[in-house]
């Protein structure tokens, strides 16, 4: 499209944990070749192999704590005492460059993207076809136990009652079926007049 | 989906002539089994071959009139002393039972469509790559005139000056990549959460 620019989309995907979320993101990584790769801050400490810049950030919680106050991460959440968080730099600069940006994060990271970058931020929502069928899909993990399950369940109710906060909502029924519907998703986000300017041969 | 019910999304495709309107919209019609053909009132006679209520519904012009001043219409205009319209009742009981609508008109139908819809009209403009493609897509028809083609030209002008009203632009450089973006936006508009309700388990 020589004759038009457009800012990037940056989609945010939630779900509940065993929704399918990881396995869609990852598959609309694979195939797309405008996505700039968000590396999150961590205040947990490097796995064997992990590369600071590469994998995390990786900060002390004081540090981490500074960055939230200081509007350097765009959502961010402390999770058993270990902090998490987006950047916001490198994502506002790959947007103004018309690079796509996918966030897997949950329904409070994705209220702090919409109210940080709400001009740009596109929320879907990934549902398992019912909470009969994501519940067997936790057991099939079979490491659980009956407590952590019924804990894993509560988590996911609650993050599945913020579903209508989004954008647009995909039922992972069928795997294939789900990830062509979240591509267009994105594909029709890039699409949205609002995020296109055109040159002036058609103003 | 057996957990959610949508509304039919009223897909609402302009274009200046020349751009690929009919081309998008019939590959769309083609391969999309959850569409209802909308069948428009006109002022014209039955050419050879042509059916009420399969090609048109055949109406007089005082008749089409009445229609669109007691709203049985939902966009409706007359060019060159013919009237064309929309008829309400059959779109409004697809969108109802969840049919999708492609409707081809343009600008000012699809300002008609949106305030007499608001919640089911998506509007998506098709642009050429530029005024100078259009123009020798035009020339390419060979059969007009110059006068035919300045005046064709102005009327692209007008109507692509409106392209930011819509919702979602494409740009027609290369057919198949328009056709695969007009379907993103279909299926996307089809996801959209405020056309989605579920059932009891998700609320």
């Amino acid at each position: 499209m020589s004759q038009s620019f457009r800012r990037g989309v940056c989609l945010v995907i939630a779900a509940p944990s065993g929704a399918g979320k990881s396995t869609i993101a990852q598959a609309l990584r694979d195939t797309d070749n405008n996505l700039f790769t968000s590396v999150s801050v961590t205040t947990r400490s490097p796995r064997p192999g992990e590369k600071e810049g590469e994998h995390y950030y990786f900060r002390d919680l004081a540090t981490f704590r500074q960055m939230a106050e200081n509007g350097e991460l765009l959502e961010w959440a402390e999770v058993f005492g270990r902090g998490y968080g987006t950047p916001r730099a490198p994502i506002e600069k790959a947007l103004a460059q018309g690079k796509d940006v996918i966030l897997d994060i949950d329904w409070q990271g994705f209220r702090l993207m919409k109210k940080a970058l709400p001009e740009d931020v596109v929320g879907l929502f990934i549902l398992p076809p019912s909470l009969d069928v994501l519940e067997s899909r936790l057991r099939g993990r079979q490491s659980d136990s009956e407590e952590e399950i019924a804990k894993r369940m509560m988590a996911a109710e609650d993050e599945i009652s913020h579903w209508s906060e989004f954008d647009y909502v995909v039922v992972n029924q069928e795997l294939e079926k789900a990830i062509e519907e979240a591509r267009s998703v994105l594909m029709a986000s890039r699409l949205a007049t609002e995020r296109c300017s055109m040159a002036k041969t058609f103003l």
